[in-house]
């Protein structure tokens, strides 16, 4: 069992930030890579010791792999901690790494190379019965076939061409009345789009949601889950709000989908930090998508839920060391949501709108987590993700991390670029969002720029000024003055308001 | 059931943050009091409405009870919450406020004035078996009748001057051998200083920890207790680091506090949330000292460990709503502790050292809590209490809360005044603190100035610069050169070091 004592996090931001925070709890050293454009950066000053790798451009700097190792072999450093993207999910990477004597914190080349293609992931599931979106195994033309696996799937069914792409020659339908109609449809669009005319059949998932299973594995073979997360709040099929747990599992189905992840990860050898994505409809049947063999964004929201590092099990999973933590202790306390903060225009289809952040106070209070990589004044890179925070709240109830969640919007002060908090209050005051019944249609289905909260009520902001006067005018005349001075009321401030306007 | 619409906190700094921001997530509109000093404070720019009620004195401004009931009346408050200090444990404001027709959000003036008095609330509890420091109930002079009740109360005794104060008068005895030389000592000690020879005899409690038992109760009766926060460490008989739940009690001692709690707290009929201190001795058996009828500065410990809101609590209490929350529903789940930063030089007997925050700088990430009421560039107005934060952490056992409160400090960026974050890192990192085996004596048997941890060794400065030179001298000479430019070496930035300092 090796001891880790200095670990490169080979990654920026915010989630560097958060890497070396548990590192240097553990007593382990930092060090820091950057490009040109992260000079002034949090995480370089945050570490023990920061090198320069490269010019901005990722491919340049983040992702050379050899500058990263060669780095470590001159610091003396044990272990690399990839973070999310960059090379967090590049076998190759981790099996640099291990060549190179060093640990890669995260799993093993291989797990990350069967997981990293669908065909070989869906392969190696097989053995275990994880439910996996139902479907024609190969591409067909036949159209009684189609009909008759079609009827055994159940509809609404989907057909989708199998040269297709992009949502073309796919179309769904709802009832064997309307097959045949359809089935010829896709053939003909197929054949005349791109040559071929066999199509695939596959389940339709109505009211689809994105909910994720975090697993645990060590090196012993030990693996645990803790919980889901659900991340169906997505603008461009990317997350943008997540919570834990989800407002709609059921405890069985909770176990169940448990029980599936951990058979994923199984399947594959799995070690580490890594996260199972189901596709759910609203019937709750769950379907395996694919697995995440790195640490998520979201994985805040899982830590309050559980009160687990999960970037200190990850180091400790490297280290050798077997998992402590034994599924039968594991349950959920409380609920926590949380809401991307990108630099971002809601208003115009959240496009980036990289520049300062001119202003930059960050919301606190009980229940309030901010995981960021910036400071007033620091610029947003054009390089990279525009993502400037995780706001994260936890509360008793789902209730409460919400109501907390829209005060620590209104409490965050950024300006000198749009941002995604006016969206995110959206969300958390929506009535699909509170009662969670929502997918990932969310956004096409509820949200369009004109639905962003405008300015406060003049009439309040009258009605205080008004209340002002009359307080002065009562303090002149009146015998009995409250005070030395003359009660002065500053109403409705401006400055903690700033995410409710556009 | 009254629904409380508007909130006036009487009461500045943290506190008042708190209180509001809870009240912000509840919905509820907030009125700020302010003194000429506090002009600026946060609390002020927090809240939706605020009001100067006089010059800085207290006496002239936050104590003012007619004033702050009058802009009740003329901003339409319904409900006043006192925070700690000031008017929070002060009967007869609460009864005015009552009689204003608005609801104080706390305990009945009734209940206050009980706990306000230690013979009251001795009387009170007395229907109850909760325990005492054993002693004479009265003054006695008889030698015999004194070493009789010894026995029985079993030695060490304290024999007290009944006239005494200030230590004068007072003797430990460890053992029946030395009694009688004793206690003719105290009496002509007594006798000479007080002119009254008359003493009480008290159980003498060995190795003493102050640990204190968080209850709720509502106004129909139901009371709970929300587990123990141990407050042991002290200066100047003030707490300045508590954590929950104690690294000493069992089980059952745990419980069998609480119970007394809950019994003390239904002796005064009490609502609302209140601390009852106790006093524990190295055998774990403990004693009631007295019941604070407030929220205490330390609350946010218990917050964490059982993910309860407290100020949310007391507000649905004074409400009138009853309890949803059931004991046996109630657990412990993780570690937090707190360090108390003072604007107090600790390597000065931890005089005040009041002036402005020329860097100030939170910590962040998982597990830090970070109660405060200031910002960079403000100063600690010398009127008041010279607490500029509570920094918290929470972590999924003691050990996790200490490494993430030492990270925290060593993360707290705060120049300008002195603090007692140093103190709270050598607390910290101090093995009768971290055994769990300290008292109240853990300031003056462990602590003084020259035990703060001094500049970083110099060794290990000296080290990175060389490194850093031969890294540049690679990269001169070697052909494979790492990146397009030269790593450089950023080490040991001082800045995120300041509270490892002196």
């Amino acid at each position: 069992m090796t001891q880790i004592r200095k670990i490169l996090v080979a990654n920026r931001g915010e989630i560097a930030l958060r890497i070396m925070r548990t590192a240097r709890e553990m007593g382990i050293q930092t060090v820091a890579i950057y490009s040109e454009a992260d000079r002034n950066a949090l995480h370089v000053r945050y570490a023990d010791e920061a090198v320069c790798v490269g010019p901005a451009p990722s491919v340049e700097s983040y992702l050379k792999a050899d500058v990263i190792i060669d780095v470590c072999r001159q610091l003396g450093v044990d272990a690399i901690h990839p973070g999310y993207g960059f090379l967090s999910e590049n076998a190759n990477f981790s099996r640099m790494v291990r060549e190179a004597g060093l640990i890669f914190i995260g799993p093993s080349p291989e797990s990350i190379e069967v997981m990293g293609s669908k065909l070989a992931a869906k392969a190696a599931v097989a053995d275990y019965n994880i439910p996996m979106v139902p479907g024609t195994p190969s591409a067909i033309t036949d159209r009684d076939e189609a009909k008759a696996i079609s009827a055994q799937i159940g509809y609404p069914v989907l057909i989708k061409a199998s040269a297709g792409g992009g949502g073309k020659g796919m179309r769904v339908v709802e009832s064997e009345d309307e097959f045949d109609e359809q089935m010829d449809r896709a053939v003909s669009e197929a054949l005349s789009a791109f040559g071929d005319g066999s199509v695939f059949i596959e389940k339709y998932v109505t009211s689809p949601r994105h909910i994720e299973i975090q697993v645990l594995g060590d090196q012993h073979g030990n693996i645990i889950h803790l919980f889901e997360r659900e991340c169906s709040v997505q603008r461009r099929h990317q997350k943008v709000v997540e919570e834990a747990p989800s407002a709609i599992l059921t405890p069985e189905i909770r176990e169940a989908m448990g029980q599936a992840a951990v058979d994923v990860a199984r399947a594959c050898g799995y070690y580490g930090a890594g996260t199972v994505e189901f596709i759910v409809n609203d019937n709750l049947d769950f379907y395996f998508l694919e697995m995440n063999t790195r640490l998520q964004v979201e994985h805040p929201v899982t830590e309050l839920i559980t009160g687990i590092d999960l970037v200190k099990q990850m180091i400790y999973i490297a280290e050798g060391k077997p998992l402590t933590i034994r599924q039968e202790d594991l349950q959920i306390n409380g609920h926590a949501v949380e809401v991307r903060v990108y630099a971002e225009d809601p208003a115009n289809n959240f496009l980036p709108d990289v520049g300062t952040l001119d202003t930059y106070v960050r919301p606190q209070g009980n229940g309030v987590r901010v995981d960021d990589g910036f400071e007033q004044g620091m610029s947003i890179p054009i390089y990279y993700d525009p993502m400037i925070a995780k706001l994260i709240t936890y509360g008793e109830s789902r209730e409460e991390a919400i109501q907390k969640m829209i005060r620590a919007i209104d409490e965050y002060q950024i300006s000198g670029v749009q941002t995604t908090l006016p969206f995110g209050r959206f969300v958390m005051e929506h009535e699909a969002f509170r009662s969670g019944q929502f997918d990932t249609g969310f956004v096409s289905n509820y949200f369009s720029p004109d639905k962003l909260t405008p300015e406060p009520d003049p009439a309040e902001a009258e009605l205080a000024a008004v209340l002002a006067a009359y307080l002065l005018e009562q303090a002149k005349s009146s015998k009995k003055q409250p005070a030395a001075n003359s009660p002065s009321t500053l109403t409705k401030k401006s400055q903690w308001k700033t995410n409710r306007m556009r």
